[in-house]
């Protein structure tokens, strides 16, 4: 490791020890004080640099990558507020779980708090919100700092992915000059030869994590309480690739199959869509063990008696409730061994891999043991299949043409999706219209979206971060504010050469609010609420060369797949009226809940 | 103050007493958790609320909107990432000392931490940025509860002004139903009197700050060294309408000429500009006592031997260079006593109000006192005036056309500015050719930029923020990046209805960095430096219904004056090439030291 002064030697340093370390990519925001960082990613072969402009989008774009590929990615911005820009993404890592490695260049401590220009202070900026905050030592070409640095490069990354992953943030303090300008005798050369490394290959410090497994007792209560339940079931809230990693979907489904489950899959659990599904994507066949409708039908349905929980609490407001006025033995499952209820249902609180406790039950219940009552899960078999029915005649042409809302689309942009494919859904309605509307298939749709602190910021970046890493179709859907409010992360498709397909809901404005009871209150209801906008998205997307259509609802479907087969980004904008749709909404759900009553009345 | 229920009675509470304190205007980002602010804002008679979509956006132009009044202005936001991207704004509010009132909506203590959606940690979420945090009481029609949120609420908006203004952050937790909705029993009947306030106008606690005076001994010393000066010098550095609000522009150039003393005025000093400047604004009458060319020629002058410092560090590095390298006394006087001197060159720090200082200054201090050398100040008037003959000639339609540079354009913004008239001015390279080639004027021009942490984020909504306060025309000179950067602040125009002429000086990336040694490093300099990037500013200007020229900049002092006649926001866009602007830039400093060069040694 030889550079021509001790910034550069830094940066160098870094770049080598990540890399070692398993660091693949690597998204910038252009500054000076970072100059050592950038000069030493753009030049290090085994990193990807992606460049963004607005260290607001850097970092979801970053965030993105990592939720999609469960390895961490770095983020690197210059001093000042540009940090400070991170702080929405970092927040979403923390509580979403995704590791992000964070490194923000910084003047050196003699300036910091004496009026230089663009120098804040950087000390521990996020707060709690990371998982490890260090500051680097100052550039020099010292053996012992050099070991430090190293060590502290090996610690950052590993901290991404501890037990519970997340962000990690290094402030860089960087002297002038910055750039890879020759300072004689600044690392001396005899300097060079020391700090090779170990003289093997991988990181510094090597780290194993090991795996979270439940001790025995834990164990046989958790078997005992599922074998001699009833009614017993499995609720997979939503949950990222890092947290899934040790998760066979498969195991989950021969788990409920033994035990007579039914699995709740949030369209966020990894569990909705995949081949473990089971059952023809008609939903005519009862062989499921996933089962999708739920945000309809749970209230009608009986309540279960234990329950096993996966993941963090669940998209649907209905299950949620359910769960909570369950008097059931419920068993929450977490790696981290963190309290994320919030309805305060837990009675049992499991610190232990997903994957494993999966794995351990799979090993010792077996079917012959398990006593769930038939009916049970024959009536979520029948509920399933009368929420899709409804749903699928409220999604017909005809229907769409007399009646168009959100949840056709959502509904459509699933089942239409290609084997596989990348779904990034935004917060507020579409991800709602998602749990409600979108079918469990066997197609492997990754869905995925910001979760964990349900922004509707930086949702454009986050999905083409995501997209970044794979070759499948990468599909979007969001709606237009939360469109406008990340528009700059559009840049991304040329700068960073990703392809999607953006479905953009266009409601103008806040549709959610609808739904709320401020609705009644007009004013202020449609000026600080609603807030139509009139923004013009046929030029915004022009601005970043994206194709634009706007597409009636009974077309939807069809120009949906036009675009999946054509390479570039195309904005297929859907016009909706949110107030008719959330009417809509209600009418459909009182129909699935008329139909059950039915059902359930006729089983009584 | 009657109310539905208790978090309605919160949110009125709250807006009638910083209404009483002072309070007129509220930003809003629309959400469902900061209901019961958002309502009683929006009912409000006193209370001016805009509302923007997007929380950064929102955040800058509050900060915008208070730092051209140098009053208080309230933000607010709803649970979630929607605080954290009010953060790049507190920090510039804090760095830049602009009183501003963050009121962040929280989901109650209970939900806090439990993996209830949309529930981040909110506590101390800025960290030290803020000069004071609190988290309020949960609402509660109980007597002494509202009792400390009144005193609160009136500490709050005091604190924003107190002796170093800044940012003040409330934490607001509310329970459902958030709406006004009636809530029987939730507020007695009987607790309507007892909240009424203390039956007389004004906040519930009155508060007064004073003014902070130098003692004797220190005025004395100030008085003695200044008078016995032979090359006394005052420096004004970037200070805000709320840290000059005591300050005379006309008692500063009195004391300025019965010292003897040139007055360096940076272009953010609030004295660059205005009637007390002196002079004919052709720069032909050495009656100035203002100066503004200093940039390009104090390395050439003698080093003075007594300063008298105002404000933060001065936008221009050679005159920071200067006031380093002299052997002299330097006085820095600061409201807060703040220690804000990067070059650390300051040898007295005063802690008083500017105004004070001065009047004070002019009360004991006569100009027979006064030692000063005539020559002293007869070499800055010389400098000067070839400074901007120079500048003039590099500047004439003919220059322009074979020698475009930004700086041109930031000379024609100000000298052909209407009076009085409101130019904001981004970071990176327009505040550095403001300070260069922006000269001195009689007229009210109130120049203003992002200074305190030097961001590029954010300058559309600080800029129409600052707009939104006064009728005098509003001009923003952006670079492309910064444009890009805020371009979701260009809502404002249409939302809170603000009319701008925006000078957009398009070089396709960061032209900064063609001044730094980074460019001989290709690559990784275009594509992680320069980083051209070709958003199509036409469309964008488009989508947010703004009116788009591209001008050539031998046409850009017509387009500009013809604008400002007209209603409307109007871009004109001004292309560079910023490599070669860079060396234009050199080549007229060189003139300039050239000329001086043969000046000062016909001196000695």
């Amino acid at each position: 490791m030889s550079a021509p002064n001790r910034a550069t030697l830094w940066g160098r340093i870094l770049a080598d020890e990540f890399a070692k370390g398993g660091l693949d990519a690597v998204c910038i925001a252009p500054g000076s004080r970072s100059t050592p960082l950038t000069v030493a990613f753009a030049e290090h072969p085994e990193i990807d640099v992606y460049s963004q402009l607005d260290e607001r989008s850097a970092a979801y774009f970053a965030l993105g990558r990592a939720r999609r590929t469960g390895e961490p990615t770095a983020l690197v911005c210059t001093s000042g507020t540009a940090a400070a820009n991170f702080h929405p993404a970092v927040i979403e890592a923390a509580q979403a779980r995704v590791p992000l490695l964070i490194l923000t260049a910084d003047r050196p401590p003699e300036l910091r708090d004496s009026g230089a220009n663009q120098t804040v202070d950087q000390t521990k900026l996020y707060g709690d919100a990371v998982r490890w905050y260090a500051e680097l030592p100052e550039p020099e070409a010292d053996e012992r700092k050099v070991r430090s640095l190293r060590t502290t490069a090996a610690r950052a990354l590993s901290e991404t992915l501890g037990v519970e992953p997340g962000p990690v943030h290094l402030n860089c303090p960087f002297r002038k000059p910055l750039e890879p300008i020759a300072v004689p005798g600044d690392v001396p050369d005899s300097f060079v030869q020391t700090t090779a490394g170990r003289g093997r290959d991988g990181p510094f410090v090597d780290t194993g994590g090991g795996t979270r497994t439940l001790a025995d007792d834990d164990h046989r209560r958790l078997q005992n309480a599922l074998t001699a339940a009833d009614r017993p079931l499995i609720v997979a809230g939503p949950a990222d690739p890092a947290t899934l990693a040790d998760l066979e979907p498969a195991a989950v489904a021969d788990l409920a199959d033994r035990l007579g489950a039914p699995v709740l899959a949030d369209p966020l659990s990894g569990l909705r869509f995949g081949p473990h599904v089971g059952g023809a994507d008609d939903g005519d066949d009862d062989s499921r063990t996933i089962y999708g409708g739920y945000d309809t039908y749970v209230p009608e349905l009986p309540s279960p008696d234990v329950v096993l929980r996966f993941g963090a609490s669940p998209t649907s407001k209905p299950l949620r409730n359910w769960l909570r006025d369950a008097d059931a033995r419920q068993f929450l499952v977490d790696p981290a061994g963190a309290w994320r209820e919030a309805t305060f249902t837990a009675t049992d609180l499991l610190a232990a891999d997903h994957g494993t406790v999966v794995d351990e039950l799979l090993e010792t219940v077996t079917a012959a043991e398990a006593g769930s009552d038939d009916a049970w899960r024959a009536r979520f078999d029948a509920a399933e299949r009368r929420h899709w029915a409804i749903r699928d005649a409220a999604l017909t042409p005809d229907a769409l043409e007399s009646a168009p809302f959100e949840g056709a689309i959502l509904a459509s942009v699933v089942s239409n999706a290609p084997d596989p494919a990348t779904v990034f859904v935004s917060n507020s309605m579409p991800i709602r219209d998602a749990d409600r509307f979108a079918r469990p298939r066997t197609a492997a749709v990754t869905m995925l979206a910001n979760r964990g602190a349900s922004g509707i910021d930086g949702i454009a970046s986050t999905a083409l971060g995501a997209g970044s890493t794979t070759d499948e179709p990468l599909v979007l859907v969001t709606g237009d504010l939360a469109f406008y409010h990340d528009s700059n992360g559009l840049l991304a498709v040329d700068r960073c050469d990703v392809d999607a397909t953006i479905v953009l809901l266009d409601n103008d404005g806040g549709g959610i609010f609808h739904e709320l009871p401020i609705e009644a209150f007009d004013p202020p209801f449609t000026d600080q609420f609603k807030t139509p906008h009139g923004v013009g998205f046929d030029a915004l997307a022009d601005a970043y060369g994206l194709e634009f259509d706007r597409v009636a609802p009974p077309a939807f479907a069809d120009a949906y797949r036009r675009s999946l087969e054509r390479a570039g980004t195309q904005v297929l904008a859907v016009e909706f009226d949110s107030a008719a749709s959330h009417r809509r909404r209600d009418a459909l759900e009182t129909r699935v809940e008329d139909a059950l009553d039915g059902f359930e009345s006729d089983r009584d």
